[in-house]
């Protein structure tokens, strides 16, 4: 892409009204503009992030071998009164009617949705176990929308839903969320624990947040600090018994605040590793067995005839939250650092002297050969003053800048700085193009 | 995909309420649930679909040099106060209130939203030309909803919008649109014809409309027929004029029923070019100068200082709706007949007796050697009867289906049938499977 073709809006000043690193860069950055309070358009370098984060998740999902659908934005009232949750849900709802008196909702959430489609197909064991889930924006009328994209109210999230004969079933389909979303979180570049949460609205028996620590987190965790480093599981059989993986990062402690028990805490965590820390919450997973199934008659014949109603669970991502968290766990006082996996463009190629034919037609050879080796460049054809450049290519924080000025290339060198760690390489042209097309500098 | 995994409720009977092939098609092949008059939910297989009609959107889109963002689907009602559209628009548009008693609505276009994201961050000529794009889900409160999604109420459209200092430029930007969508349609196997078209409520002073002729379509259009098999330019410089693509296009006689002069229609197409037929509108593009930038204030500063509204077009895709056109085009009495370039999977393999050792090892091989090939390969692994399998295997309309069998294997064989012409092949397992991969069977 040329910087001179793509819509870059970029602010010089510091929105006032912003109070978290994430929402300052995002709107600095020209990667969100705020339409109306929590709601946003994501201008064309957020929006590159936004899909980046969602190919991520959608991948994640297909591995554990979830099957991915569309549901609509909007919803029948009457599904959600077949659960009891129309009455429920209070003023978060998003109320809508419709030209002839119906009513309709924004949906917050898809369990009457998708247990509704689920019904109207399967009838028996045989049809068992679905595991389902959509990428779909959502609505909830937070009374006091901030923190940007964090908690906006229409948002971008992934909600996934399993379909069991019983309860060994459900929890084999919540093993596999789990294992996912460790790994969905780790090619972020995220370090995120996975907490015993309270189950809210949703319901349920059993719940587990998922969780980035950041100052700038809007509730307090407590967790055994080797959770924070322990990784991710990788590549996994996912048809094999994933409760080893589960338990072992179940077996230390790690709860929300809603769920901390202070006493338990002090007596299974050591001193010197009890962390307590401010959270970001990414994603967030149930098991609530019959509770939407039961009252909405999702009913499958046993193998010994028997009609009961499926066991569930829900499985659910902040995917336009995501972008806010990875920008509050990576960031400088510069900008931006984006991991390479969900980075706008893969390399920045600046043209220090815009209009004179040698720079340009390096910076257009460069710009061939990291196209074609998929790093996606974004080149900087504009006449904006060096000082102006770097300042721009560091808020918005790509991988890797690469500087193509007259003076440099006269000797028939390019410079190649690391965004991360503002290490700086000079090298001859070519071989500056070639290492950065295979991915050969350090991050 | 094995489809014991899938999620793919077909239904064995004709939906009584569905009057048009692609409707009852996209019902019977569980594509789509009602949800909701006039409100879907994509399941996997019309997911699957969709995906791919929306990808080769935006691969068109971004050729022509369209540079892709998201907005928001709910808009403040301000901003439509600004141009003055939301009086005008009347019960199709969908009013909503939060809880803050702030009026919201849920965008049925985006001409007004995009304005003020451009004039917040474009004030020069050197800002110009702009051409922006995005693919969300939009609501027409329809008084009528019908034909499934081809007019549903809340649907998938691509739309662009193009920003110029003149009419000049703002020309360019609407022939580069015009070029991208014959592109876009070709792609997905439709003969697509630019008509000469009302502007309705986006209003202006060119519109074209892209027209597929099909006997289900909703309006009466007049062409000559040589239109029809004038075929897409394909690979072009978007750069470069364009003019004269357009113009071999625009000068034969073409047109909907709002802008039909009889006169000029049998003046100009001699009579046995004359084609009446009924059409499906597929896309819209629309110059409208300054009909939003003046109100809303988009102004820049020319090269002479003075201060103008930028010239501005729109350009929709109607993405969700494209699917029921193409199988309007493509269908025949056992079911749906997908061009490949939008198929939900390649190819079907389909195991005639499953639980046997040898065909499921002949599907196995055959099914990772598709995968690999990247033919998205969907392999019926269910116990259902050979009928019921083919049945629904003509039903979904993949373009091939491999059928493995003990008997053929006994002699190492398996056949292909080709879903759009019936053709068989009985061939060598090894070699039907290296075909297939290959592509070497005539659609």
């Amino acid at each position: 892409m040329r910087l001179s073709r793509f819509f870059l809006p970029v602010l010089k000043e510091t929105p006032a009204d912003a109070q978290i690193a994430s929402h300052r860069l995002m709107l600095r950055a020209g990667m969100i503009r705020q339409e109306a309070a929590g709601i946003y358009a994501w201008l064309p370098l957020g929006f590159r992030v936004l899909k980046k984060i969602e190919q991520i998740v959608r991948e994640e999902q297909d591995r554990a071998g979830a099957v991915e659908l569309l549901m609509p934005t909007l919803q029948p009232a009457d599904l959600w009164r077949e659960s009891g949750r129309y009455d429920d849900y209070g003023e978060e709802m998003l109320r809508i009617r419709d030209r002839h008196k119906r009513d309709l909702l924004y949906g917050p959430t898809n369990e009457e949705m998708i247990t509704e489609i689920f019904r109207s197909a399967c009838r028996s064991y045989k049809d068992l176990p679905k595991l389902l889930y959509h990428i779909q924006w959502k609505f909830r009328d937070e009374i006091r929308p901030r923190f940007g994209v964090m908690r906006g109210r229409e948002f971008l999230m992934k909600d996934s839903y399993s379909f069991d004969l019983d309860e060994a079933g459900a929890r084999a389909a919540y093993n596999k969320m789990f294992v996912a979303y460790l790994n969905t979180f780790a090619r972020m570049g995220l370090k995120a624990v996975p907490m015993r949460a309270d189950t809210g609205p949703i319901g349920g028996d059993l719940s587990h947040e998922f969780i980035i620590l950041a100052e700038t987190g809007e509730s307090q965790v407590f967790c055994h600090a080797d959770l924070v480093e322990m990784g991710a599981p990788g590549a996994v059989d996912f048809d094999g018994d994933l409760q080893p993986l589960v338990d072992a990062r179940t077996a230390l402690y790690a709860a929300t605040d809603e769920m901390h028990e202070a006493e338990r805490f002090a007596v299974e965590v050591p001193e010197a590793k009890r962390l307590s820390a401010r959270g970001i919450e990414v994603g967030h997973i149930f098991y609530f067995g019959e509770k939407y199934s039961a009252p909405m008659k999702a009913v499958v014949t046993h193998p010994d005839g028997a009609q009961k109603p499926v066991h569930m669970g829900s499985y659910g991502v902040g995917v336009s939250r995501l972008a806010g968290a990875i920008i509050e766990a990576s960031h400088d006082d510069a900008g931006i650092i984006w991991p390479e996996s969900v980075a706008p463009f893969g390399a920045a190629i600046i043209d220090l002297k815009p209009g004179d034919a040698d720079t340009g037609a390096a910076c257009a050879r460069a710009y061939e050969a990291l196209t074609k080796a998929g790093k996606e460049p974004l080149w900087d054809d504009t006449d904006e003053r060096p000082g102006g450049k770097f300042a721009t290519m560091d808020l918005i924080g790509l991988p890797y800048q690469m500087v193509i000025g007259p003076r440099g290339l006269k000797e028939g060198k390019a410079e190649v700085k690391a965004r991360r760690t503002g290490e700086r390489h000079e090298l001859g042209l070519d071989d500056a193009i070639a290492r950065l097309a295979e991915g050969a500098f350090g991050g």
